[in-house]
């Protein structure tokens, strides 16, 4: 029985010829970039490409993207990065409740040192009301930052809006792009967000390799302080087979992005529909239309998500309970929280993220082997009066 | 010609036992190792694996173990950190002229932001005088940091008496391991270090990987906040494949540590023996009984670094000027200004960092090159009047 794939938001696999780019730089080519020698050059070489790969991917300038070790560096660094160096002008920052973990954390240890950070809720569907951003703004906000479309439900926020709602106000503006950057069309200017976190593990690039996109002009400090790498502004010895792999992995996405979004998204959608249709009291949230192409999140009424997973995964199927960096003992889902499900059911949900490699067959299986699953646990559950 | 590399302090190359033990985890094992199924367990375990071969190393605790993505994270974390966590107690840092960029500018960064920081001197060997750093705590202390060896100059500091200076004192402290933890005995108990940091491409590890070791019971905030991973002291998925390579490069390091030693040790003294009689105004900077077994650092009077630098590639004989994060402006290296080398002489400076691979006829050659190599640069010096 083949395995079936489903978690591509927790991290999708290497595709083989961005692992042929990052060969070179495993093995012979294991310079460091800053080296004078010829020993340095390739490997130079190597990162200036992927920068202007990554930049390609979203419309920005080589000069403005800046590498890091994964997502949450680069959310990190925005959120602290930005908070630091607007200190004396202000410090307060504003997040929806939708965020990642890397930026409510961020902005909860900002919090601990000082800072005010208001929280913008969602409304059901999981849509931040640009109007709300606006809102919360004051004279002394620094940042503004909102997710580009949620890990969990999938939810694509209207960015373009909030970003000018926030440059209204001449306050800088971060996305987490960690979900849409090389997955969907993300282009910096259209946007019109002032900095961008993206990361190669979820466009079938390495583990290892990120980026910040920083605007120019955009003040931000250092999170990691040190060597003169990255134009000063993160240091340490770049990681450069991960970071050639993002390029390339980058490269690949903006070529291949069309025909993988026409693939994915017909799956999700009859995941989706299969899915509502056989299983009663199943409920997907996110929204339908604005909607990450491979994701499938859906709530099930009396069910426990873990014994849903296991189940699944004893019949070869790889899907999670929500976001694969918070806590496994399945405290609710702060962003199913924030849109207002329940929480019996939240804690009842499953995350399908679809890739490239899945397949109908795939979607037939899911759909073959779910119904009496639930089923099964249904019967076992003190919870269930079907 | 075979090219001949002497700059391992700026990176070592992979051996292929640590690429072998790295290869499953970018190709078929990409999971996640947070995730609940399946795709997780065994990156989970190589995480896992990887923390107790890192432990055994330098005889901590396997949960005393947290992986970054470089060292300069690691030193950025334990300066920060640690900063961060004891503000209400105190807002002054100590740390030693000689320390890598990483660690100075995390202090200057700290500073900027309302800590005082106090750096100590060094000898003309570029030894920390225990004493003096006794004499620098004050009540408000809540860091001292010291380097174990110099990445420039090799000298090795008497770390285990600086941290009971800070022990008397109930001060923490870090030392950066980056030049000795998998190059000569390190062992956190002997030396009484609370923190120290370590990376895995200065033995034959990976780039991508490093650690910071804290004892149990230290405060340290974190750099990077958001999801459970390192258990919630570091965000983002672990980049397993890294992480793997670190932990083989450390069992290989603690295996083999006393043959390198064993090898490299004669070839850096017969280099720098052979130099100093070679080459008349030649001058070796550093200590020469504490001393990393590969460091080689001179220099050369009337001589430019980077001259000299450039006629060695053309001989294929790869050496450094110095620290490899440092301006490539070549500005006086900070640790021979402190170590009170004149600005000329500290412009006329080189570095041969020796590893494994190197043979006696690398050191012939290098020896056979360099004479004439000096000979006509001082030729055409106006500094030169031999």
């Amino acid at each position: 029985m083949k395995n079936i794939y489903m978690d591509n938001a927790a991290g999708t696999r290497l595709l083989d010829d961005v692992f042929q780019e990052m060969l070179p730089y495993l093995t012979g080519e294991f310079g460091n970039p800053s080296s004078i020698h010829s020993g340095g050059t390739k490997p130079r070489e190597a990162v200036e490409q992927a920068r202007e790969r990554v930049a390609a991917l979203i419309g920005a300038e080589p000069g403005e993207i800046y590498f890091t070790s994964c997502g949450s560096e680069s959310n990190n660094m925005a959120l602290k990065g930005t908070a630091w160096a607007a200190r004396n002008r202000g410090r307060h920052i504003v997040v929806s409740a939708v965020e990642h973990h890397s930026v409510l954390h961020a902005a909860k240890a900002m919090a601990k040192l000082g800072w005010e950070v208001t929280t913008v809720g969602a409304d059901g569907r999981g849509f931040v009301d640009p109007y709300d951003i606006r809102k919360a703004i004051r004279d002394d906000t620094v940042l503004v930052s909102v997710i580009h479309a949620s890990n969990e439900i999938g939810t694509i926020e209207p960015v373009g809006e909030i970003a000018a709602a926030a440059r209204e106000r001449g306050v800088p503006f971060h996305t987490d792009a960690m979900q849409t950057a090389g997955v969907i069309h993300v282009d910096v200017s259209d946007l019109g967000v002032d900095m961008l976190s993206l990361a190669a593990n979820s466009f079938y690039g390495p583990k290892g390799a990120a980026a910040l996109y920083i605007r120019k002009g955009v003040r931000v400090f250092s999170l990691i302080d040190g060597g003169i790498q990255e134009r000063g502004r993160r240091a340490g010895t770049e990681n450069v087979p991960a970071i050639a792999g993002l390029g390339k992995a980058a490269e690949l996405a903006a070529r291949d992005m069309d025909a993988r979004i026409a693939a994915i998204t017909p799956l999700r959608d009859r995941l989706m529909s299969g899915l509502e249709s056989a299983i009663p009291k199943l409920y997907v949230n996110g929204d339908r239309g604005n909607r990450l192409p491979g994701n499938v999140h859906v709530s099930i009424e009396a069910i426990e998500g873990e014994s849903m997973l296991y189940s699944l995964a004893k019949k070869g199927i790889m899907a999670a309970s929500g976001s694969s960096c918070a806590d496994k003992a399945l405290k609710s889902s702060h962003v199913l929280t924030a849109i207002g499900v329940d929480p019996a059911l939240a804690n009842a949900s499953l995350l399908f993220s679809l890739g490239m490699d899945n397949t109908d067959e795939d979607v037939d299986r899911v759909l073959d082997v779910m119904p009496p699953i639930v089923e099964r646990l249904r019967s076992m559950s003190p919870l269930w009066n079907g």
